[in-house]
């Protein structure tokens, strides 16, 4: 049973986007990133490995990993095909499907690597490889295939190994209590209920959660089994996948930052999907440690390279910031399913904040080349590739971008929700008539937002509308009637009295005006790194200096605490940005003469710096940027 | 033939060392450290490892180090014993050594772990193994105990093994074009030279020197007829042991930061002891690039864990830095061979800086436990051990301290030198008479000098007295005249008129007064991890905050530009400290509310700090350390 006060993503199928910033975006996602990414995915033998012709001795071996990536493909591949009609992708996928379900074993088992390389070792070792984590990611694709055609042939793959999973793994005799070192399969397993509507993917995916890091512990075990010693676990600690307690006893986020954000999007998935409250408490928890205590400014999370993941608390170094693209993509998931859960603009921000940031830095402005790895400082050495080894950041961010319309809208049996501003509308099936919501603005460069109702006919209904946590003057008006705006839910206005409900007119118009200065933000002194500098945002948009943009180092600016910055547009700037312009400063570097240290105090001169929103770096020539800039003129 | 202009350092038998400073170090280093390190060397089966019992699937293993652990061990003792006789002790190295001595194998090879654990890999990889550092820290210790003690038993041993290396390495048919892939016999060698005077040794030591990085590459070769691959070391370049083309190419300083300090000392002393003034230009720039470029403000060098050693330009993180111990002792080394070449304070003020900062940091004040990395800065976790494994820094800061006497003077043909400020004397031969020179002062803490000569006769000769770059304001006075100060030579004050000559006499008596006020450190821009940031340095002592002396949280409090600290000599403190006492600012850490970023910027409210000096912190509870603190009220 659902919980009640759940809300109903509208799927991206029923949302349009048609604006100047992520329209593009999806454009380019589609004819540049997913044809580049299949290439990608065909010259490296990952394609071809579902063919079954490996031999050992040939190289490349197929790894633990690849099928993942065509995976990924296929779902990016898919939910573009949903908005964007395409009978030559809709054919490529068919081919590729047929040649995946060629792989599939008798007994429903289908992974390249193990089939191919070391079919002795069948689920031996659940910690350290990522069968299960593959089966996750194309039950994942296989609904989106479903879902985008109409067509099973990938489900109907799936849905035989998925069933397969099942009698392999769980508490009953001869079966392995086990669950997967990188979590995965348990959120693609609630796709898959959705999809078929059959309840035992969902008590699978149950099964998973529930028994994560449960005593006896399975990792334990199946290092035994195998003959390893489990005190000799490469990572020290079973935090490192979440599983070191069970999941609602947890209430720090540790580990890898991906598996970490996995874990939680099914943990918030079944909460919702099944009423479960007591796993309530454990995301809350989480979700208060990560945004409290190890969020990067730009919605990047994970800060340390060596285990991919999570650190102590305040510890968010700048150059050295792990914050894979994966992780940001990840945190999307799990900030909208809570979002599902209570509608909090606490974590709409959050979506808003990675979204905008740390996730959409993962791709160039031309769709080609990727980033992993999304430090907030670089001397100028960090740069987008064309690929990587291992490739989970570019299909990642190709998904996320195709399937961006689920994010925007919602609805519940009371309300309509607006939770992001994107010029486009959504289309409700609402109390027996479609609504459509129209969404005007120029969003994220400026701040009005016009909202029109289409309706077959009058609807009494709440329009909740989320006024976000970066505004602090907004202004609304109904059919050009000033709205009072001193009394939120939780961050939304909710536009229908008291009762929440109004009966609404087709072509009623709500005008929101979200003042959209210039910010500074200051970090928790904790932070040690960010300590005596600041950041600047406008909007979601996260800025930051890039060398190309100034005429002096980036690394020797500083930022006066009284200098005004102000916001211009700049339309033949990387597809069209708003950039921050103002007065600063910079040390005298040639005062040193050569030397490293003296005990004169740098002096300043004034300059005018430029700032670009922190996803557009890297798009033009090499060199140094940051976020967070070194402040002068304070506290005295 | 020695170059004209080189200084003979005063050797420290001949060095009393008097002070309150540095004689009860030389103490608790006798007393306490030496009899650790040598329980230490016995317990984890150093010591023992020569009685070449050790079989097959015994634990622990003769490591491949272990051998130089006991012989520094052996030299730092016999430092001792050569201004401190202790009859005990000499028995426990003439025990020690006659063990040693056993295991020397019939051709004068001596390696317990190569004779015992792998004697078919004997010399096989230099690149990786550690036979000949091992080999040259025997023979440092050998010099050692036989000049304290006249005895030659050790001694002899390291003869014969350094003639059977003469042997197996050289350009000869059948012998290895070879070189040690970690620095140290080279240096040994011209001091066992020294001690024998035979020129073979000298002339090993310059083969080794000048083979090294020659093509083709040695590591190349011994790896292919080992049967590796060359490409795959594991360092990837031979930057990192310093082998990456011919010594007297080198600009840069690279790789393992201990290797290079070593190698850099053996190549100055090669300069001093041969006249080979080729040697000089790269030195020189090498000493260029490691004081303008990659010198922590403590004198320690090396900042990334990942190679023990040198990176970037100007890549001086301060939490993260690595600085090991041996490495700040090796710039010692360095420093005092560069200063034997030209007598130029930029050498004394640097061996100055890693002597009384990053070095002896390595060692607690009760000389009982020991730094390895040697960071500017620890959120608390960072604190000195008993013992590692890899156990080279305790006995390295022990030598250190055993001989120290040696850093404080010098003497060419003209003049007596004095380059360091501890109270005692130095007694010098010069010119067929004893001249003594008396200091007396407290220094550190203090920058007050009087030195006296004590003469047989009247005699002329310059006295050079160092001005350190630290001070800005220095007064001298000649018998109660005031001397000018103005025309120093290089920083060092000459007293001797034009020709470098004054006929001086018994009792005269020269004052100095080194201005010694607090001051703020500033590093070039480039270092970006301190832009904004200031350091405290008082004299040759550089200043941190450690938690345990404020009220408030290290990491929050920042310094006003205008605010005035001041010396407070605390006797009860750390063994007798001046602290840095005066108002600073701390952050409200509350006003973020447990939030992780706020818009508003901080406010700061007035607190008083203690700075005490860095070599002397996690000396009391565990907390947090910083030597770079944010400096506020600047550039407007």
């Amino acid at each position: 049973m659902p919980l009640s006060n759940s809300l109903q993503p509208l799927p991206f199928p029923s949302v349009t986007i048609a604006d100047s910033f992520w329209a593009p975006r999806q454009q380019v996602n589609r004819e540049r990133t997913l044809a580049i990414e299949y290439d990608q995915c065909q010259v490296t033998g990952r394609v071809e490995s579902f063919k079954l012709e490996w031999k050992p001795g040939q190289t490349p071996v197929p790894h633990i990993f690849w099928d993942s990536d065509v995976a990924k493909w296929i779902e990016a591949a898919s939910y573009s095909l949903t908005t964007q009609p395409d009978p030559a992708l809709e054919g490529l996928l068919d081919e590729v499907i047929a040649l995946i379900a060629s792989a599939q074993q008798p007994d429903g088992y289908l992974n390249t690597h193990f089939t191919q390389v070391e079919p002795e070792n069948r689920f031996t070792n659940l910690r350290d490889w990522h069968e299960l984590y593959c089966a996750g990611h194309m039950i994942e694709a296989a609904v989106a295939h479903f879902q985008a055609t109409g067509q099973r042939s990938l489900l109907n793959v799936v849905c035989r190994y998925a069933d397969y999973i099942g009698t392999v793994f769980g508490l009953g005799q001869g079966q392995l209590p086990g669950y997967d070192g990188h979590e995965e399969i348990e959120l693609s397993l609630v796709k898959l209920y959705h999809a078929t509507g059959e309840d035992r993917y969902l008590a699978l995916s149950q099964y998973f959660i529930n028994q994560r890091g449960q005593q006896p512990h399975f990792f334990d075990q199946e290092a035994v089994a195998r003959g390893d010693d489990p005190a000799k676990f490469w990572a020290k600690n079973y935090a490192y996948n979440q599983s070191h307690m069970p999941v609602r006893e947890q209430s720090e986020v540790v580990g890898h930052a991906v598996r970490a954000m996995y874990l939680y999007t099914a943990m918030a998935d079944l909460a919702a999907e099944t009423g479960d409250e007591s796993l309530l408490p454990a995301l809350e928890r989480l979700w208060d440690d990560l945004t409290r205590h190890k969020l990067y400014l730009t919605g990047g999370i994970g800060p340390s390279r060596h285990n991919e993941g999570f650190t102590s608390l305040y510890d968010l170094p700048n150059e050295t910031a792990y914050a894979e693209t994966c992780a940001a993509v990840g945190l999307v998931f799990w900030a909208q399913r809570m979002l599902a859960l209570n509608c909090d603009r606490r974590y709409a921000d959050v979506l808003e904040r990675a979204l905008y940031n740390g996730a959409l830095s993962g791709v160039s402005l031309d769709g080609e080349r990727f980033f992993y790895e999304n430090p907030l400082a670089s001397a100028g050495g960090h740069h987008r590739q064309a690929w990587f080894d291992c490739a989970c950041c570019p299909p990642n961010i190709a998904r996320l971008i195709a399937s961006l319309g689920q994010y925007v809208y919602a609805q519940s049996e009371q309300d309509l929700v607006v939770h992001l501003y994107v010029q486009g509308s959504g289309k409700f099936e609402f109390h027996g008539q479609t609504v459509r919501l129209h969404q005007q603005s120029e969003y994220p460069w400026d701040g009005r937002v016009t909202l029109r109702l289409e309706l077959e006919q009058p609807l009494a209904f709440g329009l909740k509308l989320r006024i976000p946590g970066w505004c602090r003057t907004v202004k609304a008006a109904l059919n050009g009637q000033p709205l009072a705006v001193n009394q939120l839910e939780r961050g939304y206005l909710r536009i229908g009295g008291e009762d929440g409900a109004r009966t609404w007119q087709n072509g009623d118009q709500v005008e929101l005006d979200l003042a959209m200065p210039v910010e500074r933000v200051y970090a928790h002194p904790n932070v040690t790194q960010d300590v005596g500098r600041t950041a600047l945002q406008r909007g979601p948009l996260v800025y930051c200096l890039e060398a190309i943009d100034q005429d002096v180092p980036v690394e020797h600016i500083a930022l006066p605490r009284t200098s005004a910055l102000e916001p211009c547009y700049t339309p033949d700037l990387l597809g069209g940005v708003v950039v921050l312009e103002g007065e600063a400063l910079v040390i005298d570097a040639g005062e040193w003469n050569g030397h490293l240290y003296r005990v004169q105090p740098p002096s300043y001169r004034p300059i005018t710096l430029r700032a670009i929103p922190y996803y557009a770096w890297d798009n033009r020539a090499s060199g140094a940027m940051a976020v967070w800039l070194p402040e002068v003129g304070t506290g005295s």
